[in-house]
């Protein structure tokens, strides 16, 4: 029954580590909570940098002062 | 008032079938708690296959192992 | 697959309303789109009416003001 | 602490109204509740018109009973 | 037509600093996007600090090593 | 920069499985992503069994027709 939803900036996350992230949350579902995996969602969204903020500024501006 | 949203995989949801899922929803909404439809907020977001887990797998892979 | 959440205020919705409401959507889900009822979940949230805003007033003050 | 999501319809946001979007929205949980700036989080998703829904209709219809 | 959730902890938050967060969040989105007060949502949520983690530990834990 | 919402429902669960499911869902995205501790967020919602359908049925349904 648990439903998790695993919001990341869009910087290139690979259909492998998605793969990865997705059976983990759940390993630690059943683990933890002894969670029926078959009825454990876990969903990924992927946001632009533009999209993101913390510290006032956007994603974008962090990369690019850092860079 | 409500606000509801829609979460589905992104498999070819057609503009008619979302309008049909805003429809309803709404309906269902006025009919049961008598909301005022023109606040109430029905959101639909497709989510790719690959970022969509259920069981230790992604929606890709499951899709996969069935075809 | 579809993961609907429904946010409406917690203005004494009854238990039944609640079950009308599970029902009514996942009915929806599975007419319009064909989902599996066994993995459609329906997640409704109920939220205090100091915390739900709409035209820069609380719903509180909304309903102070109707009354 | 705080964590913002912005939802708003996919109709030509430029990246200058995000900042300032994320810009105020820091600013405000900052003056209001004394927050960290820097681990306070607003995310902003851009919404497809097709995909919200506000009176039974989609925002596309909406629109296009506007023009 | 905007929706905003706000989430924040459960440490005390007064329904005076709820009324700016909404006025506030309004005043911002009709400022930037110029949307109608009348059709934005603001929904506050409280998250116990139980259940808020951040940097491996849980908000409560936090206060604790604090204090 | 990671957000993740776990929703479980609220059958019991104690102070310290939700440390672990911090700690866990932390550790996961710092190991597949390299994501910074600091500003990874991990929020956990316990839902009531009258609030969460799955298959037509409420989660309070389903547990009576189970005992």
């Amino acid at each position: 029954m648990p439903y998790v939803n695993i919001k990341i900036t869009d910087e290139g996350v690979t259909s492998e580590q998605k793969r990865q992230l997705i059976k983990g949350t759940t390993e630690l579902l059943v683990k933890v909570l002894n969670k029926n995996p078959n009825t454990t969602f876990v969903l990924i969204e992927e946001v632009n940098t533009d999209n993101w903020g913390i510290g006032y500024q956007s994603v974008t501006e962090l990369r690019q002062a850092d860079s």
